[in-house]
């Protein structure tokens, strides 16, 4: 294995992939060291702003055989195609959540894995939050007992303030409003936590007096294959929240993530809150836990270094991207059909059969 | 309207009759002068430990004219009949939750009122809460602004002890297990502060490894008729919770009640916690409100000597006592239909229809 940090491009140089270069700096085990947008003054601003070169073009950036991995921040509708061309050329592959707008382009680019031998790693960041992993360290070593209940919510007022000139105001673009934006991050998290869910059953609804085209309330439950069940809300019309909440014969832990700035997640801890209720003891009971200090932009961006390094996948694959989208949609095809369970293995199938159609149509 | 406490009557004298005496004995407005139970000596221990005078029957209690109104603890399956003698007498009716075994038997209880010209409390005391009054409170004046979303949780360990000799372990006593146990106090909660609730949707599960018939994980979506959505989860493996949350366009409030005593409600604020995130402001701008001091036994006591001095309806209604135990039918039939939404207008109008149809098979 080579020393010295692993060298990255970037493709895509809008607001995030600034929020994601500033995390690679704090770390010494990758650098970004060629950035790719097709506006030569977005390249030229990125590469005043962070010292990165712009390239004239993708395949310079993906001739460079120093070049490992690619970082993916373009919009969801060109993770495809642009994951297909670094997958070509033999680099490892991150990209933004969701993995992508279809769960069929999803499903062709965790075929990339195999297809090119590469790795993909997909942002779903919020499981590397610290309290999400001292839950699971709880959950791992038997503290909680049989865990048989979890909740999540992710809620924030963005539906207060959607006009018509923002893409999420329109159901195409952002399906079931808090459900595709916001819950799917919770869904990440609850299978990080319990495992394979089988079926998703859910209600939304419309409140916001924006007038935008996009349900605003979302309430999902889940079945897990062990039993267990889960609940997702989110709220679009209120002050922000993202709390997660595990039950289990033993023990029950409560997280509180303040997310009011979910760009700078090194200062999270200081105003959020975790604790655990032991035995049967009530609420008055509980014990407050640290909250542990945690970078999940650094955390992510140091995993698809190490799956860059050593070719080998790592948590944030792009099959857990791909069941996060499941849910989504699981959960939209619940509303049409009156809450009606549906199956996630069913619309991974489909999709898979969708995927599979499309190509021989190309062909 | 006379001086003094209203004279009261209690009929059957178990655990739960304890309870409220107890209450009643905080309480100047009202006082209980009849006990009754057919075993002579839950009447004469009573006596004692209480100082109520045991009568031989009913009947002697429901010809005394000093006697307003009595309170009704007997099992569910007997509320109805006893409700009916009661009522007949002239008397006004407390009953505990929930009012009846069957909504049928609810739907005739709640008859009573018009039949006799008498009123029908029944013992939803959750919502007397002081933590749950400050945040009817807050949304009555508009501080939340418009109310969208809202979440409660009831659980507790109790299928963790379950065993064959106890009721709660068989399907036809406890359905739903903790569903109809603890759920229906949050529906009753919801159904204050959000108003009228049209339709539920539910999942259950079996966890517990005690191997008992009923169900012991429970969570139901609802959805109110002016849109706002809902969830109740209730775990019956878990250490104990009673929270709400409260999502509005300008604010949230979040209330944690440690019911580890559910007995003795008057120390429940020394362990509690409520707090209020107002505009956009995340988690860490939260500010912690006081729990009022409460005790929801005497003031649904209170409440219902107010309808025996006035002969005027108080809010903890027949009508929503059947509400309540609609929305767990409706879940129940949504959990026997894979999820799918269930209106409570269609289960209170089959319990209306079965309500009839016995009355005129039985004349």
């Amino acid at each position: 294995m080579s020393a010295g940090p692993v060298k990255l491009g970037i493709i895509g140089l809008g607001r995030w992939a600034k929020v994601l270069t500033r995390a690679v700096a704090k770390s010494d085990k990758l650098k970004i060291v060629a950035g790719y947008s097709r506006t030569e003054e977005k390249r030229r601003a990125f590469q005043q702003e962070f010292g990165v070169a712009g390239v004239p073009d993708m395949k310079t950036m993906l001739a460079d055989p120093e070049i490992r991995g690619v970082i993916i921040t373009v919009p969801n509708e060109q993770h495809l195609p642009v994951a297909v061309e670094v997958a070509r050329a033999g680099k490892h592959v991150y990209t933004e959540k969701p993995i992508a707008a279809t769960l069929e382009d999803g499903i062709e680019i965790e075929a990339l894995e195999k297809k090119y031998g590469v790795t993909v790693t997909v942002g779903h960041s919020a499981r590397l939050l610290g309290s999400v992993r001292k839950i699971r360290a709880a959950i791992d070593a038997g503290e909680l007992g049989r865990v048989a209940f979890m909740e999540g919510n992710f809620s924030n007022e963005r539906a207060l303030e959607l006009t018509p000139n923002t893409w999420r105001w329109y159901k195409a673009k952002a399906p079931g409003g808090p459900l595709s934006q916001l819950a799917i991050h919770s869904f990440d998290i609850l299978h990080y936590l319990g495992g394979d869910i089988v079926e998703a059953s859910s209600m939304a609804s419309k409140l916001s007096p924006v007038g935008a085209e996009v349900d605003d309330q979302s309430m999902t439950l889940l079945r897990f294959a062990d039993g267990k069940v889960g609940y997702v809300g989110s709220s679009w019309t209120s002050p922000g929240i993202f709390s997660v909440r595990v039950f289990g014969s033993k023990g029950l832990m409560h997280s509180e993530t303040d997310f009011s700035s979910w760009d700078v997640p090194s200062k999270l801890h200081l105003t959020s809150a975790l604790y655990i209720q032991r035995g049967k003891d009530g609420y008055g009971k509980r014990e407050d836990l640290k909250v542990p200090e945690s970078d999940m932009f650094v955390a992510e961006l140091e995993m698809f270094a190490e799956s860059c390094r050593t070719g080998k996948a790592n948590e944030l694959t792009a099959h857990n991207g791909n069941v996060a989208v499941a849910v989504v949609n699981a959960a939209l095809r619940s509303i049409d059909n009156r809450g009606q369970y549906v199956r996630i293995g069913d619309i991974l199938d489909e999709a898979r059969a969708r995927a599979e159609a499309r190509k021989v149509h190309v062909a």
